[in-house]
């Protein structure tokens, strides 16, 4: 038996285990957005830096101003390449918690249609991912007494809090993180038994705005007609940012966006995206993105703008015939290619301030500003690390983009100088960052063996 | 000494105790829109209920499935005339609490440069106004051991929010609330010397309105592009409703907006209204409604559309990308002369439908539908009440517009066949509906005052 089937036959022992171990991490309430739960990301984190020394890392809590990092580090031997391996702690706020069937930090084990589900918030984004690696690392050191490879692991706890510390972290550490290439686990699968290494990864921009009228609430009675309503410049701004077809009208907003190469669209073409499917999940049945793209098109190379919560004037039981003082709201853009965030902070700025009536203000709250990610999928280790998959699941692993924004890796490239390989095994339905998210066990079992798989692929460098 | 002169001095000596069952009425938290104040409202009703009977009148708290009603009859001789007073004892809600100075429902009598003042929520709106009509009926009793007219008063408990009981209550109790004509005192003056008979009341249309795009809350990283955002949808459509010169589009909108008569038009040119003040003291400086008409035109003689409120998606602290699965508002329409309520909107719902793309559907919950109300300002009752307000501020009384809305002015014309007389000792400044309400205490004196010579002046029939 080669070492790499004692190893996967390990995992498969010690399944019990490996879940009780992600259902003490799952518990903890690591919501970073949220200043209340501070302490609960304080233990998240010191649970890591435990689980990761019981295996043998030397590992070390590192406390920011914001919620700590996590680093531990397993040496296999100078010869061997040097991985850095990332994912994040943090959760999603769990609101509107009446939409949960169970308790949020409570994970359960459930019977589904689909097979065994883990559902807690956080089980698929990112506890359950990060969790993947961390057994396989225990696995490989259970069975061979050391790793193939030498291993960082890098924990962060403000990914979903826009991580105000990981920037000068990174800056400050960069000896302590620097290897050949960085692993992250914090994507999904093209489905249910198809593995995916992602091509690219959309950019962001965040923001939070506040449009300011009258200098107090007042009566629609008594004022309605000449003094200006804040939700109406707001409602107006906010509207004008897409045309008919779905396109945004920022000046110089596309500067930088490319058409992905033929060969790719062909490969996304090739993939049969069951379009009805993936909307008929949600309760929607035609894409509301640009005219003229796929909805695989839409998601993986097309920028968007999305308003992610708005509120002013009385949103409570009732009428109130308020004209408020000022209006919110929080919005974001998804960015590809090369566009760059900055300009279009600035750009966006410039635009609500020139839509601006005389009398309204407005005060800008800027959160995330990373540009998009494009990966060197032709890169030899992409192509080992896809063989490994391949041999997991039986079945073609697809090179896919991603729509979502992973800042960090671009400030791996940037900072670090390195790549990022990024696997990851969650589902269209994981209910990330909403009500009942869920990790398949499937996922988090069949995700373990890939890892201790790519682990002893990427040895042979 | 006339009697009216021994009437208005003893309104003068009783002024401390005055005062004090003010604070009393007050103290009590009858914020209608709110069902964790029901209590509240009942004690309020009993209070009055109390008062009352106080005086001689023969009142009762009478229950509805809302909040109660109160009636109380003073006879004074079938040969005098018989008119109905209307007000009403439910408050706004008080939020944002943290923009008041003081605790709202703790009353307290301050200093400032404009003289001294009464601090509390309603102590304008309209508990401090409806005491001064029952001030001046004790003063009456007191001296006269009667009133010169026949009285009967009706407080409501539900004004702040929609009035749900009023109508059935007004069909099923015709014989017990009909007389002459009516009086209303929840209006304002012109300034702080000057007193107002109100020409006409805008009516309104309010509705609370759900736009549900996918089934449930979506990450904007997965599905940001194809998938429609509910809070786009509100925008737009929100955004749609006024054109660049601020007027409303709705179709057949205007249908029965009568511009007013060079008469009141040359009224309204002679008062001067102080633009550039009314709008400077809430922070502003540039009408915001329709171009072409004075802001007292705006107010008075104008329909408007506000959104009052809107909340959609994660409004919490940080930053959460969500695309959610609905948004709401809740907006208002401002009518005016014939402006028919339930087309208006019947136009509006259908507006909102005709603009839903596709994957999305709307619910709606109706609030207010009353049509605008235009006075017999040639009756001998207005004139003899104008000369009353002279006599007693010494100064001409103006017969003013109001933007607001008082749909019982509308019911007790439809139901009870009676005009209704409005005078309101209200000013501009007293942030009704807004933290740190205030009622001038000149206000409260001098509107006592102002409704002893009233119903002297009324009784001469």
């Amino acid at each position: 038996m080669s070492q790499l089937q004692a190893v996967l036959n390990d995992i498969d022992n010690n399944q019990e285990l490996a879940l009780e171990r992600l259902f003490e991490l799952l518990k903890l309430q690591s919501i970073s957005t949220d200043s209340q739960y501070v302490q609960e990301c304080v233990k998240a984190a010191d649970w890591l830096v435990n689980d990761l020394s019981s295996i043998g890392f030397d590992a070390a809590r590192h406390d920011t101003t914001g919620h700590p990092m996590v680093v531990g580090k397993l040496h296999a031997g100078s010869d061997k390449p040097h991985l850095l391996f990332y994912g994040h702690y943090d959760v999603q706020p769990v609101d509107p918690l009446n939409l949960w069937n169970n308790a949020p930090f409570e994970p359960a084990l459930e019977n589904t249609p689909n097979g065994k589900v883990i559902r807690a918030r956080g089980a698929a984004d990112d506890k359950g991912q990060l969790m993947t690696f961390v057994e396989a690392c225990r696995a490989w050191k259970n069975v061979s007494g050391s790793l193939p490879v030498n291993i960082t692991v890098f924990f962060e706890g403000e990914e979903e809090s826009g991580s105000p510390s990981l920037i000068p972290f990174m800056q400050n550490h960069v000896d302590l993180l620097k290897a050949d290439m960085a692993l992250v686990c914090d994507t999904g699968m093209w489905d249910s038994n198809t593995p995916a290494i992602s091509t690219m990864l959309r950019g962001m921009v965040g923001e939070q705005l506040t449009i300011i009228g009258p200098s107090l609430d007042l009566h629609s009675g008594m004022y309605g007609g000449p003094a200006i309503n804040p939700i109406r410049v707001l409602n107006k701004i906010l509207a004008g940012i897409h045309d008919d077809s779905g396109r945004i009208t920022l000046d110089g907003f596309y500067d930088g966006v490319t058409e992905p190469t033929e060969q790719i669209k062909q490969q996304w073409a090739a993939l049969n995206h069951d379009e009805a499917g993936f909307l008929g999940s949600v309760g929607l049945s035609k894409p509301a993105g640009e005219s003229g793209y796929s909805v695989l098109e839409q998601i993986w190379s097309r920028p968007t703008f999305d308003v992610n919560g708005i509120w002013g004037g009385y949103t409570g039981e009732g009428f109130k015939t308020v004209l408020p003082s000022e209006a919110s709201a929080k919005v974001s853009f998804r960015l590809v290619g090369k566009q760059d965030p900055i300009k279009i902070q600035q750009t966006f700025q410039q635009y609500v301030r020139d839509q601006l009536p005389e009398d309204c203000s407005v005060t800008f709250h800027s959160k995330d500003a990373s540009a998009a990610t494009v990966m060197p999928i032709n890169a030899p280790e992409f192509g080992r690390a896809h063989a490994a998959l391949c041999e997991e699941w039986e079945n073609d692993a697809v090179y896919a983009g991603c729509g979502g924004s992973i800042p960090v890796v671009g400030h791996i490239k940037d900072i670090l100088a390195m790549d990022s390989l990024l696997v990851g095994f969650g589902q269209d339905d994981d209910a990330i960052h909403s009500p009942n998210e869920k990790y398949d066990l499937k996922s988090f079992h069949k995700g373990t063996r890939s890892w201790a798989r790519i682990l002893d692929a990427l040895a042979t460098s």
